[in-house]
């Protein structure tokens, strides 16, 4: 489609923002990226999302979407021949977009909490976190290091699904730069120890080994959901 | 589509497991509804649906899809060929589920606050409650009593769509007894009345007025989504 107008308004340590660019990429849609300050949104976002006045929102031709999932199924569904997001059968796009949803419910969340305590409450808040990913798990099977402390004896199919991920050429550059250090002093924390800002991005950026032709939908599928 | 088993495990107060059924009954799909106990929740319901353990659950052939929304979606998806819930346009189908996601969000949080809060921190819930459904009534604008409290003049459009949605059989149907004396018993509060469990239900059931020949999704679609 030519003569189209693609923005995405993100900040770059968003997961949620990097949903989006990484849909777009994977599509093959050129697009502006405006990064925002959101200690001073510009009046274009909150123009664009005056109900959430959140990252991320793609603006196409000039009409918002917002929400990272809802985004993802519109780039999904407007961008329709090539790199299908979704899986054509009904029941197996309800099963992703269960597991989208658990993650926005589960994972997001138990995550935050990890990242803000300290003592017990953190070791606590460890062991929630590590029960969800291990329903995770049991979804991704054989399908998906060290993820933030979580170690391949608690979670082997998620690490090796979450390397495989990074491989993946619109994962690696939707990613923070590990070597930045504004990246490392945002990062979350798991087993005391300063990580990437990224779940799934403790390794420096790979270089891409796995062509988009090589991958089905089946274990791109994840990368977009999380 | 003959030889189908399809299932909804439910909670008649649940305006989520409501979603669901509306649904089918938009479809005319006929099913088993089968009521849950959710204080001993039965071995279907806990099989069917693991990872969270809530109604609704729909069962289709066997294999379950579970959250309100994406029962809904899939609902939409296997029966294409009658009563379309979602618009066909890409852009439109983001709004539609923005909405829905919003009121997941936001309208539901707001009023467990409103119902489970009393005196100051009563009103103040009120006020954010009515903050957020005069947001959801500037999206329905001229295609949508008193709700709760709500009063006409606060939330004019909501309520007159409210009005027009009980007028649908399969919201109607679809919705709690407001004769049922449980119902009164569970029913949230507003303005220190006590009102019937659904927000949408402060009538009677009315007769069935207008058919779903003479309505397009768009004055249908909200019924799904609240």
């Amino acid at each position: 489609m030519a003569d189209e107008e693609v923005v995405v308004l993100g900040f770059w340590p968003s997961t949620y923002g990097t949903r989006a660019t990484i849909a777009l990429d994977e599509k093959g849609v050129k697009y502006e990226y405006r990064e925002e300050d959101l200690s001073n949104k510009s009046s274009l976002l909150l123009q664009m999302n005056p109900v959430h006045k959140k990252i991320p929102v793609l603006i196409h031709n000039g009409k918002p979407v917002c929400e990272s999932l809802i985004i993802v199924q519109y780039v999904d569904e407007i961008w329709r021949d090539k790199a299908p997001l979704l899986p054509s059968d009904p029941y197996q796009r309800a099963r992703v977009r269960f597991w989208a949803d658990f993650i926005d419910k589960k994972v997001f969340d138990a995550g935050k909490k990890l990242w803000s305590t300290k003592g017990e409450e953190h070791e606590s808040a460890k062991k929630e976190f590590i029960e969800i990913l291990t329903q995770l798990e049991g979804e991704i099977g054989d399908k998906t290091s060290l993820i933030l402390g979580v170690t391949e004896a608690e979670c082997p199919k998620l690490i090796e699904w979450a390397k495989r991920c990074t491989h993946r050429e619109s994962v690696s550059k939707s990613l923070a730069d590990p070597k930045s250090s504004s990246s490392k002093e945002l990062s979350p924390r798991l087993g005391g120890e300063k990580k990437q800002k990224s779940v799934f991005c403790e390794e420096p950026r790979p270089e891409r080994k796995v062509g988009p032709s090589n991958l089905g939908w089946p274990e791109l599928q994840p990368s977009f959901w999380c």
